[in-house]
């Protein structure tokens, strides 16, 4: 029974949308009790609220009412400045006409969406990958070509076969990927590269992250090692378009994010943004340019790492202790999240209502997976709960598990 | 010559897409000396800076970390509810479930578009209508249907042939109209409301001014009016969508908005924005929500309210003294824009050029044409410049235009 004049007057698109797995958990992350591994939540532990207290009183008592009025598109020019300048040693040649800010990184998934996908298009993704761009992509009518990975993340031989169905473009997350954690090595990534450069496919590399590394040495991105890559008055100019965010070293609650791409591009993404949002808010953009300028970035990404690097190795003890046999789980050299497989014929998504009645949380596999699969892998989230939850969390889910594995 | 792999990957929309003449006059407006009407800015002067710091310092000394994480999709529900409380007067039913916070309501639009427009869809405007909207819908592939207005705005007497084409939803802005400044009558939004339930068509009713009236009494928005309004659950359920925001009451520059629509329509519109930006800052909104509270919002639209009478009516007196013979204007009655109308033959899109070089600003007004029309008409923002400015833009204007005239 339709209610209003609205009910059956959707477009094609919407009836691919669905409400985000993720989303929803963030409902359930906030029962009394739960110990939730299940959103992607960085540690409010570490947020710099003292900074951001500082930092407001300074912009709102000099900056003035400049702060609260509307602002350029392309963000705000200091900040798209000190982006440029802190990205510095991962990504040589960016100038500000590399850079839009966008509300988020979802934001910038989105207007990629709307300026390159048309209904039908092959998008070739990592299996699983990120679901936040599989949703802001289904919005317009992209299909998805799967490469499967391992621990070292995207399988590059399996690349060429995927590249011959005439992708548009290629989506990674090489560092600490969302959701399994792993980090593709540099071998890889100049496979990567070569194979994109044949087949003449241009790639979007998703790095949220890469600041956030526990062990090991950084590995140059993929936008560094692309052979297109050159500068041309000065700006970075090539086939890789790169992203990453304030949400993961500064504070999500602040919507502030990044596209490096070529400037070409950022004038399509900036028309797109017009459209979409105007502008991201100038007080946000203003204040954390005030918070982070200075060097602080990367002295808070140095204590961030710290207290994720200890949550991290609380949940592999703990994942060792309480697993019963079978169950298997990465290392993520960095990052948010491992990724658990459980035996063959286990359904994560039926075990979460189990999981949830032992007031613990995660987010099912299956979610993650373009072209279905991962019916008994998990992903679980290191960075939100203090360790001793972690452990207790980790005992919960492993009598869970237990207890299923007896029964069959 | 293709300088990266993105330049031929683009999408059809992409090529629809193109930079707003607003957000590029804005880049004019911060040249210094110039005297812009162009942008749709709200005066800086009445921002509430010293409100905007204590509530800062509030919030992140008794909310802490919590209003720098991520938030619900739906928005921050103490908000939602002050809105539902503050709408109460103008919009009666609405509760908390019928609210969707937006990053300004140009996410509105967008989303708007998201989830109901299919290529070739036609949506019937008013002719001139909001450019913003056009821009977010364009993306979608929407064509237009303009019913002409006059004064009182949309000329009812030709909605019923516009209606018989089909359209999709009617989008209407009742109040002191962007671009022309005009409201429309009651009996005509009776009307409105009569032809649309004989045709079966919802209407999005785009109210961003509402409360921002200088003279006579505020008139029942088109969503009160319509027929299939009904409480259920406490809820409102009905066929009109309505969008009001805070960049006109509090400040723009913190990107809040929100949608009023049935509780269906807005799970569908927070699936949409899930994939495109997963939630508003809940910096902003915990901020605007400690801001408005306690009844500052009702006495800070008082304030408003006098600086931009004063404003307008510096500006219509000094239209009359400056503006050659021949030269007509809209008197509005609230909101920040009065629409002006040069005699037949001239052309204000080539008039701003003379205009920029006399260090003076407006928007011409064909970008406010869906499918074309009004070569000789401008918008004039009147909220932004003070108002001896205001006197000193249009007597600068008036030479332009009698210079224009002697020439012919």
């Amino acid at each position: 029974m339709h209610q209003t004049l609205w009910d059956d007057r959707y477009a094609m698109r919407t009836q691919r949308m669905k409400s985000s797995a993720i989303r929803e958990l963030l409902k359930i992350t906030e029962l009394p009790g739960i110990i939730s591994f299940g959103g992607g939540l960085p540690a409010p532990d570490v947020f710099p609220v003292e900074e951001f207290k500082t930092a407001c009183i300074k912009v709102l008592n000099e900056y003035g009412p400049q702060a609260l009025q509307y602002g350029a598109t392309e963000g705000y020019t200091p900040l798209r400045e000190m982006i440029a300048r802190h990205s510095e040693k991962y990504l040589p040649n960016v100038t500000r006409d590399n850079i839009l800010i966008t509300s988020g990184s979802q934001q910038a998934l989105d207007l990629i969406g709307k300026i390159f996908i048309n209904r039908g298009d092959r998008i070739l993704v990592e299996s699983p990958t990120y679901l936040g761009a599989l949703q802001a992509w289904n919005a317009y009518g992209a299909e998805y070509v799967s490469v499967p990975s391992d621990e070292n993340g995207m399988m590059t031989e399996h690349l060429e076969a995927a590249l011959r169905t005439g992708p548009k473009f290629i989506y990674v997350l090489p560092n600490f990927q969302n959701p399994t954690g792993a980090t593709i090595p540099l071998e890889r990534r100049k496979q990567l590269i070569a194979l994109a450069d044949r087949y003449g496919v241009p790639i979007i590399e998703d790095d949220p992250y890469g600041q956030i590394r526990y062990e090991g040495e950084h590995l140059p991105s993929v936008v560094t090692l692309d052979s297109g890559n050159r500068k041309t008055n000065g700006c970075y100019i090539g086939n890789v378009i790169y992203l990453s965010t304030f949400s993961k070293i500064l504070a999500p609650g602040i919507r502030l994010a990044w596209v490096v791409a070529p400037p070409e591009v950022i004038l399509k993404l900036v028309q797109a943004k017009q459209g979409a949002d105007l502008n991201t808010s100038s007080f946000n953009q203003i204040t954390a340019y005030e918070v982070g300028r200075g060097g602080f970035l990367d002295k808070h990404v140095l204590t961030i790492r710290d207290c994720y690097r200890e949550r991290r190795d609380v949940m592999l003890d703990a994942l060792t202790e309480h697993m019963p046999e079978g169950v298997k789980w990465t290392h993520p050299k960095g990052g948010l999240f491992l990724w658990a497989t459980l035996p063959e014929g286990m359904n994560t998504t039926e075990l979460l209502q189990d999981a949830v009645a032992e007031k613990v949380a995660y987010v099912p596999g299956t979610s993650f997976f373009a072209n279905g699969g991962g019916e008994n892998t998990m992903r679980l989230n290191f960075s939100y709960s203090k360790p001793e939850l972690i452990n207790e969390g980790i005992a919960r889910l492993g009598k869970v598990f237990k207890k299923k594995l007896v029964k069959k």
